[in-house]
């Protein structure tokens, strides 16, 4: 039986796992990065941790094929990070060059979110279909294109950077700087942001009520709660936030015609609340042909996914 | 030498032509296409024309090792022709399958955007790039995607229908029937609407003189010769026109992040004074990553990327 190592490299903490060629969890754990130590002594230790953590687990590290990492930022050529989110490590560097100094292994890198989709393709949501688009909403939101089973990842690692297509002309002020972002409307902070500007006038609902009580910043969850609790106020939010995720959807329909949309992340956990509503006002925005067979589906592997789809980066 | 035949099948005409493996045309034809005659016997008719052309042009049949077209509609699977724009023939309609039948060849089809973008590939504005971006910018708007050589077509055609992502959300409305597509805007004809809107109230500038005299329809080259002439409405309407194509191009690189992007139709024809536009208004809307070596050209090949591209199909 051939292994393969997943890594999901995040900001604050690490996650490793061994994967068998069937896609079956052999072990996860998870360890701190500390990138403040420097680039190539978090590579190091992370790169210790890994062979010491095969070995004791009965694997034999010769029966470890191949490496895949999941990390916050854009790709290039499955090897050199472009630029990092939240780590002090430099620019442009090849990552994939410095594990595979200690590793002893061809090792692929690609951004977190597609690593997620490919996941979901090979174990999750999406398997056995060939072009899928992979969503996570959440803080952000980010995408994996997956056509004809590989990832499009863009000569400068920028495909899959849906959460910056443009909803409204010269619209509300998003974090990369720019006017009218998709993420600045539908990602849980866009809905959270909507909700409480909704909430500086409108005082008279359930979602008021709790939140007054709970003594804690507002959640999405809490919205999509009262929601179903049949607070009126809060439906009228989940229209607003089903409304631009069909819009967003509609145009990567109109441009990709996937098979399958698979959306993980937060706001994803909404349930069929959102989920309904959102297949309600695609016919407003995608074509027609696009939505005939199209599956949406909330991903299914949870925290899993980085893992698994990094081991099959490494695999393929 | 082997040879491979690329056929563009029009509403009106259908052109036929012959191209070596090296990308040389060995001759183009023009016939009528003549739909209304029926499906079976249109195909078995341009069959024959294009087995007596070759015969004809001192080709040996024997060499024609494969046959590309391009159609006006989605094409699934290089086949079937999922529904007709302007032919009364059936949809869902295996048009290669037709074609094989006469010429004794493997026959591909693809939508024609896509098979121009692909011609643009091999012997145009894109050679020697594998992630390419093409659009037709005219009556309407196209786009064929390729990702690694290979067009994105989508699971039922809808790969490249980029005309129809939403510019504004419930904006203008769309021959599509929805409202707010990029075509309505930043096609010639959305330029040409937008250009009689303001002329009903705005008379005191040199188009409106232009058009006047010349009793005929406004057409967007008179928009973009009126400016080029330094006429301050129609620089309005150039302006106008070169910011909804870079909001929709920022779109396109924030989910694909193309290596160039090659720019064809009418609208292309403007030259500097457009192209210049666009570049600037696109740090607004594109991130900054995939701007980073990204380059925008007018399409090269003008009439014969359809049979150069068909061909190109044919062969691979």
């Amino acid at each position: 039986m051939n292994y393969y190592v997943g890594m999901d490299l995040g900001g604050t903490n690490t996650k490793i796992g061994l994967v068998d060629e069937g896609g079956n969890i052999i072990f996860t754990t998870i360890v701190k990065t500390e990138s403040m130590e420097g680039f190539e002594k978090t590579i190091e230790r992370l790169s210790k941790i890994l062979i010491e953590q095969v070995k004791g687990s009965n694997i034999n590290y010769d029966d470890v094929k191949g490496v895949g990492l999941g990390v916050p930022g854009p790709v290039v050529n499955e090897r050199v990070v472009k630029l990092w989110a939240n780590f002090p490590w430099p620019k442009e560097v090849d990552l994939a060059g410095e594990f595979e100094k200690h590793l002893n292994r061809k090792v692929k890198v690609d951004n977190d979110v597609n690593v997620i989709t490919l996941g979901e393709m090979w174990k999750g949501a999406a398997q056995g279909y060939k072009h899928v688009l992979g969503l996570a909403i959440g803080t952000g939101i980010g995408g994996g294109i997956i056509v004809d089973t590989k990832l499009v990842s863009g000569k400068n690692g920028g495909g899959g950077e849906v959460g910056h297509t443009k909803v409204e002309k010269e619209g509300k002020l998003c974090g990369c700087g720019q006017n009218g972002c998709w993420e600045a409307y539908a990602s849980a902070t866009g809905l959270i942001r909507e909700a409480k500007s909704r909430l500086t006038v409108h005082k008279n609902n359930k979602l008021y009520e709790k939140i007054t009580s709970m003594g804690r910043e507002l959640e999405a969850k809490d919205i999509f709660d009262a929601a179903k609790e049949g607070d009126e106020f809060s439906l009228n939010l989940v229209d607003y936030e089903a409304e631009y995720i069909a819009l967003g959807l509609g145009n990567l329909l109109n441009t990709l015609d996937p098979e399958i949309i698979v959306i993980g992340g937060g706001v994803a956990l909404a349930g069929d609340i959102l989920f309904n509503r959102i297949n309600e006002k695609l016919h407003k925005y995608a074509l027609s042909s696009t939505l005939e067979g199209l599956k949406i589906l909330p991903a299914q592997l949870g925290n899993d996914a980085g893992i698994i789809g990094a081991a099959y980066l490494g695999m393929n």
